[in-house]
């Protein structure tokens, strides 16, 4: 079916996620029957206003940079949309000739994609979500692009910043680590740790209520047991009511709140209540375009589900997400799959209860095998002389 | 003077002050005269404690790690040290037969390092001071081993921050960054720009008092010209009576307040006060501490740097501070030299007001001339399709 490809991103960016426009593009451009490859300006919004740029015409230079480039290059958006968008967003694809959509983005994309793809009627359209998330909360696959990426830059940053402390061990430092509404990121600070004492010597996660009694506890536990204390909380902490222990009072444009300050605000409750140095990090949005701390697994995985989408809705295939699936953990193997929209849609994994120490401020070492393989390199050593850090 | 060498690290690490320590154990290794090559553990304390490490005896593949290894290897502390406790130190150094000291830090380290050769008396000790300062407000010297490495990660964080923020413009984005008093690190967020319109577009530092009504107009002003508009802000800003503006409170052991959360402060006052959706980004300490965006020239500098203090006080001088001298900025070339200590001590080199624009919320153009050699590497580029950001 002779047509136009359109190709859409949602939510926030990642480090990979122009790697996925990549590989989109260039397996596009094996086709004949897709003739123009255009991307909509600031996702969702640019279909709507017909906003496109024409992705099929840019210099082989500028796209063979993508996978360097961090955030999106055709912009994204947090639009949730409504019941009355998707008939215009109907029309805007039969006048535009679009045959082929694809949309990058995290649950609720797929959820938008889902509609999409349900709204069509008898318009012969192809589908396809590309999974794309720092916070790997996507159901049905093994893990997220932008996940393995983001996982590195916390992993590599707990170990910088604990040199750091341990060098100069005059406070307690609480590092914020983004995810939403779970834990897989801060869990990655835990990469690099080999015994109990390495850091990070607590962590807490939003899948597990936050309790400000146990985590004073928790600190002077561990104030006790070694020179620098090393805490990683992430930025979504809940207290046992489950509402978030910081609110910025902000709401993006899908309704979630957005979290903020959580680190600043346990750091202050160990300055004020246990009368501790302490001092807390928050490199927010920084953590997830980061290209020096890319993983070049996620990279080329983020290139390879572009092109499968496309390679997949050439052969016919609509109302699918592109799936990651494991099939070896050493050596680190996987495939590409398609799972239905409609099961992935709106659903949020969660980290997963068990890989929870029981004290609820540490993760098990069962996390550091299935996450290792997707940071993609080996986390760098760093020499001290201090044997007791 | 057959004798031990002993260095010393003082105050805050950066990401090439192992790189300095590896200049120093290398160079002593040729001179016959030093027997043993000691580290004092955590700085000045380690000195009054007695508690060395015998840096002449490690693997060489451990050494030759320091330069990619942030933070102190052999830890530092922030003790400022009484009039007490300079004869214990002399007596340390005459108990361990200490011939050759060197002191690695910023002005506060450069006055105790003038203290120790001043008590020294009849004792016969070369004394040299070996600069390293994130901050960059040494004087007599073109910069600082250290500032390079912090300025290309504020510059390469700024352009890959302004990349997220073009992309999903949701949000005005505050950036903190570190600068206790001056304001060349955040100055370093301007390297990137070319045009008005590229990020950022408002930096404030300390050299200007704050005024929160000029913020409130200025960030007006720019939202109305930009889609995404990225604001630089050192953690030291102060207000026009002089204070920080955000202090919390925590004093460090020189006596100095600990500012934080001025980027945090300053989103907020555009959420509640202007009704403008504003987050904010601190990466804090990261910043001093990532090998991935160090400095190549930086890293080169600090072990020359380290290497020259060793063959200086080999030839007998002593009292001094190595200095780093531009003699060419195209192309960019260097030559060390010795500036006496008594000059820099506790002097603060603060950013030069003929750099601070007229409305003093930017940065101008002869500061890029300065700094850019000293981040090693051009800043990356990166690819977008969106033509207005």
């Amino acid at each position: 079916m002779k047509g136009n490809l359109l190709i859409a991103h949602g939510g926030g960016p990642t480090a990979v996620i122009n790697a996925s426009l990549k590989g989109v593009i260039e397996e596009a451009k094996k086709y004949k029957d897709i003739d123009r490859i255009l991307g909509a300006r600031y996702g969702a919004e640019g279909i709507l206003k017909e906003e496109f740029i024409d992705l099929g015409v840019q210099p082989q230079s500028l796209v063979d940079l993508l996978p360097f480039s961090p955030a999106s290059a055709i912009g994204s958006c947090r639009r949730k949309l409504t019941e009355q968008d998707y008939p215009v967003i109907l029309n805007v694809f039969k006048k535009h000739s679009v045959r082929y959509f694809f949309y990058n983005g995290g649950n609720d994309s797929m959820d938008t994609c889902l509609k999409i793809a349900n709204v069509a009627g008898d318009y012969d359209i192809k589908v396809i979500g590309i999974p794309k998330t720092i916070d790997n909360d996507l159901e049905y696959t093994d893990h997220c692009p932008g996940f393995g990426s983001a996982a590195r830059y916390v992993a590599v940053s707990t170990l910088e910043l604990y040199r750091d402390v341990a060098a100069l061990p005059i406070h307690i430092i609480v590092l914020e680590v983004m995810g939403r509404n779970s834990g897989w990121l801060a869990a990655a600070s835990t990469l690099g740790k080999r015994k109990e004492t390495d850091p990070p010597h607590l962590v807490y996660i939003p899948e597990r209520p936050f309790i400000e009694e146990e985590f004073f506890e928790d600190v002077k536990y561990w104030n006790s047991k070694v020179k620098s204390v090393l805490i990683v909380a992430s930025e979504g902490l809940v207290g046992p009511d489950g509402n978030l222990i910081t609110d910025t009072g902000i709401v993006d444009g899908f309704g979630h709140k957005i979290p903020g300050g959580v680190a600043q605000h346990l750091s202050n409750l160990l300055v004020t209540k246990l009368r501790m140095n302490s001092r807390s990090e928050k490199p927010g949005l920084l953590g997830r375009v980061s290209v020096a701390l890319q993983s070049p697994i996620d990279r080329e995985e983020a290139i390879a589900v572009g092109s499968f989408s496309v390679k997949s809705a050439m052969e016919g295939k609509s109302g699918y997400m592109v799936a990651i699936k494991r099939i070896s953990n050493n050596p680190y193997k996987v495939q590409l799959e398609l799972v239905p929209l409609d099961k992935v849609a709106n659903i949020e994994r969660k980290f997963p209860l068990n890989w929870i120490n029981s004290n609820g401020n540490g993760i098990n070492p069962e996390f550091r095998n299935y996450c290792l393989p997707l940071i993609g390199e080996p986390l760098p050593s760093y020499v001290s002389f201090l044997s007791n850090d």
